[in-house]
């Protein structure tokens, strides 16, 4: 088969995930063809024992269902560090602990479901109720933390994933994998902890945990990164490289946004090759789109290929 | 399992397409919920022996590779009339007359392909050389045509498909499926045909194709149309209805497009509604992203349910 | 003032247009930095007085308001070429004929709306009245259309426009500017037409207007395209160079789509420069964007330009 | 005038902005009319004297040249408080020891910009010279910081802010009005203060700056957001009011993102309301599009109409 040409997709019943993957990659164009590519990448970095993979959790991925893929990529060993939104870790922890998201419509008057004391996110629905939970749940763990010296981030956070049984931060927890969240004071999970502070002399040292990101980085033999959309998240997993003199030499993108609005959010990772986060040679593609569709198909086809041995 | 709740995705290794369009239904959120919905709605739309079926095809899906599912849905009878752009027939003459379309990049000097004589559609490749062997082809079908009244613009196509052995154009003839392409004239066909005009004396129709769509909007016991991007394939579907009583009874669209931009493209399906292109209990799903994602994950995952009976 | 340097902007009460447009340039990043570029190309190529300038008018502009521009620019001499979407047409002939689309929401019932009998445009809507009323003019049109020899498209738009007296139709039949719209079958004009030859021998030559506009290339000095929006008017106008030895000199387009998708409506400039249709050496530039704010604020900034001689 | 009508936009020369967002106010359609319906919001939030204006900064605004639009709100009393993500007051404080960012391209080899020690945003460029400075600057004032007690974030940026004599940091420390970055770590000034930090015992408490957050939103007669871009911003602006009875009373989005891929960026303000962070009878707008384009259109309409009294 000539490896230059666009070959038309051929569907057959049954296939499995890699077997499409592998056909969108022989088709190969736009970003059908980018979410091959990025198979490719992972698959590589996930095989090379040496290497150190950051993953990146930015977006709606947990109240979307998409925490039960990190939590097993955690699981698996393919997540040496995890940078998260806030968001994600409050949603996880509401899992954890019981609460459901529930599929709900956009298409509503949110002002009816401020009355039914419904929260929402796009299509996904949550009722006050869990955040009642969450209080209670998380003010006991805190009430337990040590106040006689700073305290980092993801401390806390290894704290909290400590007492729970499943989800990222208890599998993250189980395994050893730190959980970083630089700005988790942006999060439910920094309105309680706030508030809690409110009745206890506690500290938490907003920079302490980056020389374990740094050390990490610094390092690391070979460096892999996968960005779930933007943010914060992506931005401190490759800054990480800005204090050595490393690079990363894989990394995947799956992300709504676009290049050309200049955020960093939507920037391509060769944009990140100017700046040295990424070295000269290392393998890069960003997928565009909706990481709910990207990445169940991208992890279902790597990990197929990875049982495959 | 409760169906209303939000399932964190699991992963398995060697999943199938429906398996993991599945376990994205269950999740059910954002787009790759709505993905699930398409692919609920699209095999009910297909299982429906009454039916009519619709498919539009927009965008340059010819020369990513994704012809060859339009061509096998075609095949296994489950397009009643398509829809198209005339650039997606020119691609797909090209490649039935064994040229290729190459795997290129996005990021380079389109000048110096100009001096290369290579055509860039995003990041695939298409050379010189096949648009002159489209020629021959071309006036060599035009020549035979006959000349003595006007000829319709579908009659033209299936005069082309009837030529070829292969592509969209080749089984829809075969099949004898109408291909309608209102903006014929918008394409190297167009121009092609244009030229050939000059020597001979041959009419085409624009308005005499739109009986035959109409009576087919009319005579539809049912209808389902599956949009691949919007334009004018769109439109020519939907609007097919404003001249009945009836509207379209399932609706799929897969689209990059966004809504609030006003355009046709981005439009929602709800919108059509307003319109009574659907009607008031239509089952109707919009699924954003890019098409040469979407379109082979859907189409796998709904052969794969018709394949089991 | 260093040209190559970022500048900060700053704001001034009662700033003009292109006051503000050029505070943009200095700033210069993103899209805004390149709406003051298509500024500076819009205004060299209305300047050329041997240029011939083509417009493209596809998305809801008409129902947005913005086709009061197009009739000006027109009127000001400023479009040589106009080429459509025939839904803009059909709404430009509903508010000449006095009917008018008014302000609504997006966030609706549109099965609500039906009943009301109420389309809908994104947060415009037209009543069906508007539509009863298009189709009395448009018959008592048609029924005087000569029906010995077939007709063009663009003299069929002529024949409306003349019966009009204001809008994109009533301007360009007074200034005699020829207005091309490939896919009219496409649209309410469309339909319309077509009962209409239900009852008459009417002939419409799909590709009789291919003449024009590709003399209109091939005798063009220089040419320059203004694209709002893709669709079928930016193809129809930048294939038009295919034939000739020529290419746009100056293109400016105005748009929401993105390149990765690979359709050619969110295509580059660039990837048009591979094909030949715009000039190795051409000014273009893409302004990403909703046009309902780009089109206003760079019409404003140019007329502001020209008037100042 | 009907108020309910579209009114075709009339371009006249000179116009200046506020009487070309009026225009496309009266035209009322999809992001245009967004943006003139952002205008009256953002009046009627500045004209209140007792309500308390908060403004959050996202997305590459500074080294794009807006930096100056937002200093210039601050001075003029406009922002009572900023939140800022970390990149945008690193390059306010490389503009402000005299660093200048120059324009570039996107379409560029990254490698070969590395290779010149030019860093790339998008179509921005910024040379490593301009970080060496931002170095010696920093770690200068971070000499001078107290050690003897837990600092906080908004305090660190004060002390930058008041050695400075231009741009956002600057003024806002001349105004008193307090600067808020959550994910300060993840910037090139937390990677900056985490090296200080090696050297010194010092503590920056992640949570302290929440009180003064939370106070505000407590105790607002009336609260406004105006909010470029989405991420850290926007969040910790709005979850400011999950604590208090209270609920925004005015909010304006400008966004380049889209509400199906769920995240918050991209999330509607009507989403919003369904937590309570808007109330149900809140004035909320989201115009989507590059905030280049529209961050200093809605200014220049806004200043205009204040000054006229």
């Amino acid at each position: 088969m000539e490896p230059n040409r666009v070959h038309q997709v051929k569907i057959r019943p049954r296939m499995t995930a890699d077997e499409l993957v592998r056909a969108m990659g022989q088709a190969g164009a736009f970003n059908g063809g980018a979410l091959a590519r990025a198979c490719d990448i992972y698959e590589e970095m996930l095989r090379d024992r040496e290497a150190t993979r950051f993953f990146g959790l930015a977006g709606a991925m947990v109240p979307a269902g998409m925490g039960g893929i990190v939590a097993d990529l955690i699981d698996r060993g393919h997540i040496d560090i995890l940078v998260s939104t806030g968001a994600n870790l409050v949603h996880d922890v509401i899992e954890a602990i019981g609460c459901h998201h529930v599929h709900g419509t956009a298409v509503c008057s949110d002002v009816d479901l401020r009355d039914r004391e419904i929260n929402r996110i796009y299509d996904v629905y949550l009722s006050d109720d869990a955040f009642i939970r969450l209080e209670e749940f998380l003010q006991g763990v805190f009430a337990d933390l040590p106040s006689d010296r700073p305290l980092t981030i993801s401390g806390l956070l290894a704290e909290l994933g400590g007492r729970l049984d499943r989800g990222i931060l208890a599998t993250a927890a189980r395994k050893k994998v730190p959980v970083f969240c630089p700005a988790l004071q942006d999060s439910v999970l920094g309105l309680q902890f706030w508030l809690f502070s409110q009745t206890r002399p506690v500290v938490v040292d907003a920079f302490r945990d980056m020389k374990a990101m740094i050390d990490a980085c610094y390092g690391a033999e070979r460096a892999g990164a996968m960005l779930i959309g933007g943010g914060v998240p992506k931005n401190f997993i490759l800054q990480g490289m800005l204090l050595t003199p490393h690079g990363f030499t894989w990394a995947v993108q799956l992300t709504g946004d676009r290049p050309d609005l200049g955020g960093l959010s939507g920037a391509t990772l060769d944009e990140a090759r100017s700046w040295g986060k990424l070295t000269a040679e290392a393998q890069g593609i960003t997928v565009y789109g909706d990481a709910t569709v990207t990445l169940p198909l991208l992890t279902a086809a790597v990990l197929e290929r990875l049982d495959h041995g």
